[in-house]
């Protein structure tokens, strides 16, 4: 396999030091817009020069974001080439556009590092619907809220302060709204669900609310009540659909979600023989991520292409109700006042969410029970 | 895919169940000593009718216990038929038997099922070691203990007490000493580090102390000190050799492992690349044991054995050194006194078990960093 490389980064630099260890493949070029030097690959800062190379039958792209990754990226399978990828906005965004392709194009797309890092989270997924009807994903997905809301919990931090730490760690990016309004566990939460029920959700159908309005005074409350804050994504196979949502969620403290520490994630498929299963690990980072890109390379060499058939489009639907912690202007019915905020009666979550977007200063989290 | 299916209780029955919603394979005949009529398959006593019958290519072992396990399986092996088995004795045990006569035979012989139940445990190990050296595996592997003791932590119950609550709800055996003596870990231990490692470990190298001997009294001292105690196994790669145990163990209180309720399994492999990764789920039962045998039916129609390759014949060396509680008897250096009983200073756990089978009566936790 001869491998051109796009991004020389965090995950694309751990994929080309993974890869110089194996005979099976080898990275020949590698796209990168500063100088740099490699011994046995050659650096070019024109994507053409991958896209025009024969030699080349596999593209990973590492270089994050949606433009030119898209572009290079379908140019790529257009052109005969095997695509992997860890970039979870990048195939969620065009899942419509690039999974027909790679099928029209008769080549193999892979993206298992685009959710839970290093987990193989995907590539599990692929091999469960095998044997059985999965009805359940969700969960943990996004490393930044986790170290955030754990370093909350433990130490009684307030959101800036746990933040910044996070930052001053790597852990979040100068401008964290992507992982803090939990778009990045959107992506990964429909990415997840798209491919264990073999659908394509309209993304628009899932809502999400994220964790940036959370206080130190919240969290006090909920240990008060034997509770802990996660960031958790739902995604359910219903008697005759799909529902799909994200939004920091109340769990017991002595749960499995509660004892996720840092910047873990902790995922779970519910399928109708194996029953709950729950996949822990590094959801990010070099190595982690890279393992999972060679671990995509390795199938493709095999034989394997996208993880799931491209399913028909679908809307996600969330009439299912629970309980709901709320601060900042609920008017509706409250079961208890927690003096930081309201406990609602249960309300359903498409209603929560429709509410939250004209209450944007509100901060919500569902109560699991 | 036509098989002939040994056994028909728990396991088989699930394995035939969902193997008939299939079109890919088909159960044939059934080796059941009871008197059973099935649609459409055929009920045999005798275990020739399925060895001798050409049109079988694949056998199920789902009976449990050695013999005559060992026998059908290594005769079906010998006639060239493919071999899945949820059966972790057997496979341990027989280890370096049915490797070497499946590998001389040409067959596949699987068991996913083995460790973990319905976790892809053994073949998620497979997967990783396709592209990262594994450094490290264990974790909670038995249900049964870890039922028993999550019921003594969370209720304060005595072993008796919490024992008899497992009996009666079948996750405990009438004669219980298999799991509570730590031999079904121990088992799953060696066979989990012999995939890791591409090794077969010497099984008398690897010492194990069960759970027979806890009080309540020890509970409750353990949550004094914020630590819970576990089952759990360990086996390491070390610089020049490897390193395999079995041991109850304290861990703190807010730790992954301390939140694993009732029956189920936490294990954990580590990975120069992927770093840690843990995996839970339902380490027993019909419907998850039974989908991992399907899982290895489906990849043995694809042409997969066995996990790793037969590795050579090693010897666990365990000279790492920790602290330990022990209860009984007791006479090296201790560091603390808990009054239920005393915290050793750090000692070898190969000498903490030489130790210990003097002491039978005693019991020892070691206590984890």
């Amino acid at each position: 396999m001869n491998i051109g490389l796009l991004g020389f980064g965090v995950v694309g630099r751990g994929v080309y030091e993974i890869v110089r260890g194996r005979e099976d493949m080898r990275v020949r070029k590698v796209l990168c817009l500063e100088d740099i030097s490699l011994p046995d690959a050659e650096a070019v800062k024109d994507f053409s020069q991958i896209l025009e190379d024969d030699s080349i039958d596999t593209v990973v792209e590492a270089m994050g974001g949606l433009h030119p990754s898209y572009e290079f990226v379908s140019a790529a399978l257009a052109a005969g080439k095997h695509v992997v990828t860890s970039n979870k906005a990048l195939v969620c965004t065009y899942y419509d556009k690039l999974l027909p392709l790679a099928r029209e194009k008769g080549v193999h797309l892979r993206a298992t590092a685009a959710v839970g890092g290093g987990i193989g989270w995907l590539s599990e997924l692929e091999r469960s619907r095998r044997v059985q009807k999965l009805t359940e994903v969700g969960g943990i997905m996004n490393g930044t809220c986790n170290y955030i809301l754990d370093n909350m919990t433990r130490f009684g931090l307030g959101y800036d302060e746990a933040l910044k730490q996070a930052q001053s760690l790597g852990y979040a990016e100068a401008n964290p709204a992507t992982d803090v309004d939990g778009i990045d566990t959107w992506h990964k939460v429909i990415l997840s669900a798209n491919v264990a029920f073999g659908v394509s959700l309209e993304k628009q159908s899932v809502p999400v609310a994220g964790i940036r309005n959370i206080t130190a005074r919240d969290v006090e409350s909920f240990a008060g009540h034997g509770l802990v804050c996660k960031l958790i994504s739902t995604g359910k196979r219903l008697g005759d659909g799909f529902s799909a949502y994200v939004q920091p969620t109340l769990v017991a403290a002595g749960s499995l979600e509660a004892a996720v520490p840092l910047n873990y994630n902790l995922i779970t498929f519910l399928g109708e023989s194996s029953e709950r299963m729950s996949f822990y690990g590094q959801g990010a980072g070099r190595y982690p991520t890279a393992y999972n890109v060679v671990q995509d390379l390795v199938d493709v060499l095999g034989g394997k292409g996208f993880y799931a058939p491209y399913g028909g489009k679908a809307q996600a639907r969330n009439e299912e109700t629970m309980g709901y912690y709320v601060r900042g202007g609920w008017d509706g019915p409250v079961r208890e006042d927690w003096g930081s905020g309201v406990v609602t009666e249960p309300v359903s979550v498409d209603a929560m969410h429709r509410w939250l977007k004209e209450h944007p200063q509100a901060f919500i989290a569902g109560i699991r029970d």
